[in-house]
């Protein structure tokens, strides 16, 4: 199990990223929309896992959005990589362990993810995400 | 510059560790008091980085503690790794960009360390850390 990204609520990705890369120096691995999630995203690897940037898309809000209205910006939540996702969410379900999503969704690039509620992490909305089988 | 740690504020490490460690099934590494900060600290490897359980002391509950109070239980803090600590302080605070820290002090293990304002970041405090000459 190893640590995938951090998703961080931005109102701007520009601003963002004019701390987080130009002023802090990390590199920035590119952009892209990710319409099911309703937002755009840039990558900025920091050894092996990464920051995501999360802009709401102005169409289409969705839970970042809804987030940054209710929280302002800040940290939405960690993305942990597993092996079987299936097997790990049955058994934190049979454990009493309260799950936004019982059986895995689609992600992008073909990952399988799904999320735990934070009522469960201790304030912490946590992915858990499955790599596509040809990665 | 790479990720060193997620710092997780926690009102109680026994129940943190049975969902972080028990349930999801990350290793503990192992717990240690850190008076400096106020807390005890419960240390899970993700990968590279660490997720790191705050729970504030009785006696001294310092900032952890007064972020449970206004905040509840979530995310506290992210920590980067970085070479040269001074001359990353000296950069931003040429940039503009608003340090909690002008200069290092001293953390656990010899680290040098220095936290970035919230309000530079997008709503993330942001310690940077550089290790101890010896590691």
């Amino acid at each position: 199990m190893r640590l995938d990204h951090i998703g961080i609520a931005v109102e701007n990705l520009e601003t963002a990223e004019s701390f987080w890369s130009a002023g802090l120096g990390l590199p920035l691995e590119g952009r892209e929309e990710v319409a099911e999630q309703g937002v755009t995203v840039s990558f900025l690897p920091v050894g092996e896992p990464r920051i995501e940037l999360l802009e709401p898309l102005a169409t289409n809000p969705g839970p970042v959005g809804r987030f940054l209205e209710q929280r302002g910006p800040g940290i939405h939540h960690i993305c942990l990589r597993v092996n079987d996702l299936d097997s790990l969410l049955a058994q934190l379900d049979n454990a009493g362990i309260q799950l936004i999503d019982k059986s895995p969704r689609q992600g992008a690039h073909g990952m399988r993810i799904a999320f735990v509620h934070p009522k469960a992490t201790g304030g912490v909305l946590l992915e858990l995400a499955e790599p596509a089988p040809s990665e």
